[in-house]
């Protein structure tokens, strides 16, 4: 049994009876009922997870997972940056200077970066893991990008990633965040499967693309598809066909989430393809799963929907690197400490509604 | 010359050039131009009311202003709670029970509360400042909710207020916050007044009222407006004729924050209608105020709008106290954070796009 299986065989759906527990509890905290929003539903399904009414999570608890790969489909010229930019980014997050660790540090959570296929030679560092399973992937404009055991390999380091670093030191909420110059042209092709929506709808100008750019992305995600028939009833299969190495490590930190039945806060439009192929694989991982933000790349809320998963945020981000996920970790505590903390009518001596 | 007057003589426009530095810093950061959306736009904003290209803006820098007062008009059957809800909240908030509680220890936020005009004799206690200047307002529907004298002196509560807590403990972040049973009915006043929407655009279900309900406080707000005819160019005059004491306050809190140039959260509907009085008064305090939500109260987004203010969190939050406003904290210091802790191309070494 591969790691892969194990963890798969190992995913239950999440507890509804702690979930209808924690909205009693909600009902009958001192505000008028609902009035909290989608935080009272944030706390509810984090309870479900953790299969009791009032779950913990504490500031200072989180770990963003960042997955780096790159990507052979920046030949067709769908990206503004050059490739040598995602080495060059792991090395900013790892000292510090990226927009993830401002974020990161407020949020009190720890910032880890796993290679899972960057086209260069990393050097080891604090934070940093060493998981390649290829030097970027190949074009698939042109053919597969990778090969199914690449692709299982690619979602198994994201599972080891998770295990290592809670080995390491337990936590009580996971991020997942990308990083890899041209990564969302494979994750339009995994969300035009997923959504249906044809390819021209799923594109997005990236880290800046003009009109024109936009175009031609759509076309070679149109033409990957031609070229290798992905079938979506088959996530590996299309992981391995139009994905790339860290959006398979992303589902695999998603996927050793819902084994540990820990909340997931999913990042945006790349994290959510990783998401996709997550519940593809299992679809009880979409229990365990919080959408942190709308991004403005693509086709994210349609890929949100699918997943049965409303955004926290709306702040017409597109960065990626988990920068959403990150921001979104405050709102998740917050849920659970109003949850946990405040009082009843009952307790408060407050008058509840005639 | 009144507290009110020289407060309002000292507050002065942002600094644009601030402003225009922290933008040009924000470009050259390492990320994709614009990327972190609003979360930019308001690092941005904080930069020109501090007159800095990098505030500095630490978590735990917070104080929530919780302004509490009662309402004659509650006698129309506005409210399902009964009046005798606001102090039993006021002295759950003291006791550390109430959702702002909760949400402002996660925001590292202090909370004060301050009786402007409660209908009920309430105990001194820690974090509580008694600023009474009636007990209860009259009802609007028939008359003038309160004096003009009254109307100062409850926008000189909230600055009395806010001048106590910052020479006790300076801080870099207000937050305004209400709570008093029975207005939501004023502030949909003040809203039509300065939306131009009619009464039955402007009123919401409050803390839970059925259609019928709605129904009747449309028409409850437009007796308010016909009976006492308030010129929204004179916003004193708004504030005594369908305003609350504690709407006073929050206004008085905007006020002091523009005067000492520090950012002020403003959370939902209720402080919304205050922070439309202050700017009724002032253009200029719009400078320094940012919308925590977007509430699904009666026209909250449109009352935002007219104050040229964009919300940071849609979550379907309708709970008053600051709890909005207590979640935007976070998103505030991250956006700073970002601003001042990131690095740019040039200093890490990143490839700017081709």
């Amino acid at each position: 049994m591969t790691l892969l299986e194990k963890t798969i065989a190992s995913i239950v759906p999440s507890d509804q009876d702690a979930a209808r527990a924690a909205r009693a509890r909600e009902d009958d905290l001192t505000k008028p009922r609902g009035s909290l929003g989608l935080l009272e539903d944030v706390a509810v399904k984090i309870a479900a997870m953790r299969g009791t009414a009032r779950p913990r999570l504490d500031a200072a608890s989180g770990v963003v997972f960042v997955m780096a790969g790159d990507h052979g489909v920046v030949a067709e010229g769908v990206s503004l940056y050059p490739a040598e930019v995602t080495p060059q980014m792991v090395a900013n997050i790892l000292a510090g200077g990226a927009a993830i660790n401002a974020l990161s540090r407020v949020a009190g959570a720890r910032v880890v970066v796993t290679d899972v296929g960057v086209a260069a030679d990393l050097p080891a560092a604090p934070g940093f893991y060493s998981k390649k399973v290829g030097r970027g992937t190949a074009n698939m404009a042109k053919g597969p990008a990778m090969s199914f055991d690449e692709a299982r390999r690619s979602i198994e380091a994201g599972i080891e990633v998770f295990e290592a670093e809670y080995a390491r030191k337990a936590f009580q909420i996971a991020a997942t965040g990308d990083l890899g110059i041209g990564n969302t042209t494979p994750s339009a092709a995994i969300a035009a499967l997923y959504t249906g929506l044809p390819a021209r709808s799923t594109v997005g100008r990236g880290t800046g693309l003009d009109d024109a750019g936009v175009a031609r992305k759509a076309l070679v995600v149109e033409r990957a598809l031609e070229v290798n028939s992905p079938d979506p009833a088959d996530a590996l299969g299309v992981l391995a066909k139009v994905g790339g190495f860290e959006i398979g490590g992303i589902a695999g930190v998603c996927l050793a989430a819902a084994a540990h039945r820990i909340p997931v806060v999913v990042d945006g439009f790349i994290s959510t393809a990783g998401a996709l192929i997550a519940a593809g694989l299992v679809p009880a991982a979409r229990d365990y799963m919080l959408a942190s933000h709308a991004s403005t790349e693509g086709c994210h809320r349609a890929m949100l929907e699918k997943l049965g998963l409303k955004p926290l945020l709306d702040l017409g981000l597109h960065l990626g690197e988990g920068t959403g996920a990150a921001l979104a970790i405050p709102l998740c505590v917050a849920a659970c400490h109003v949850l946990d903390e405040m009082a009843t009518f009952s307790e408060a001596g407050v008058s509840d509604k005639d």
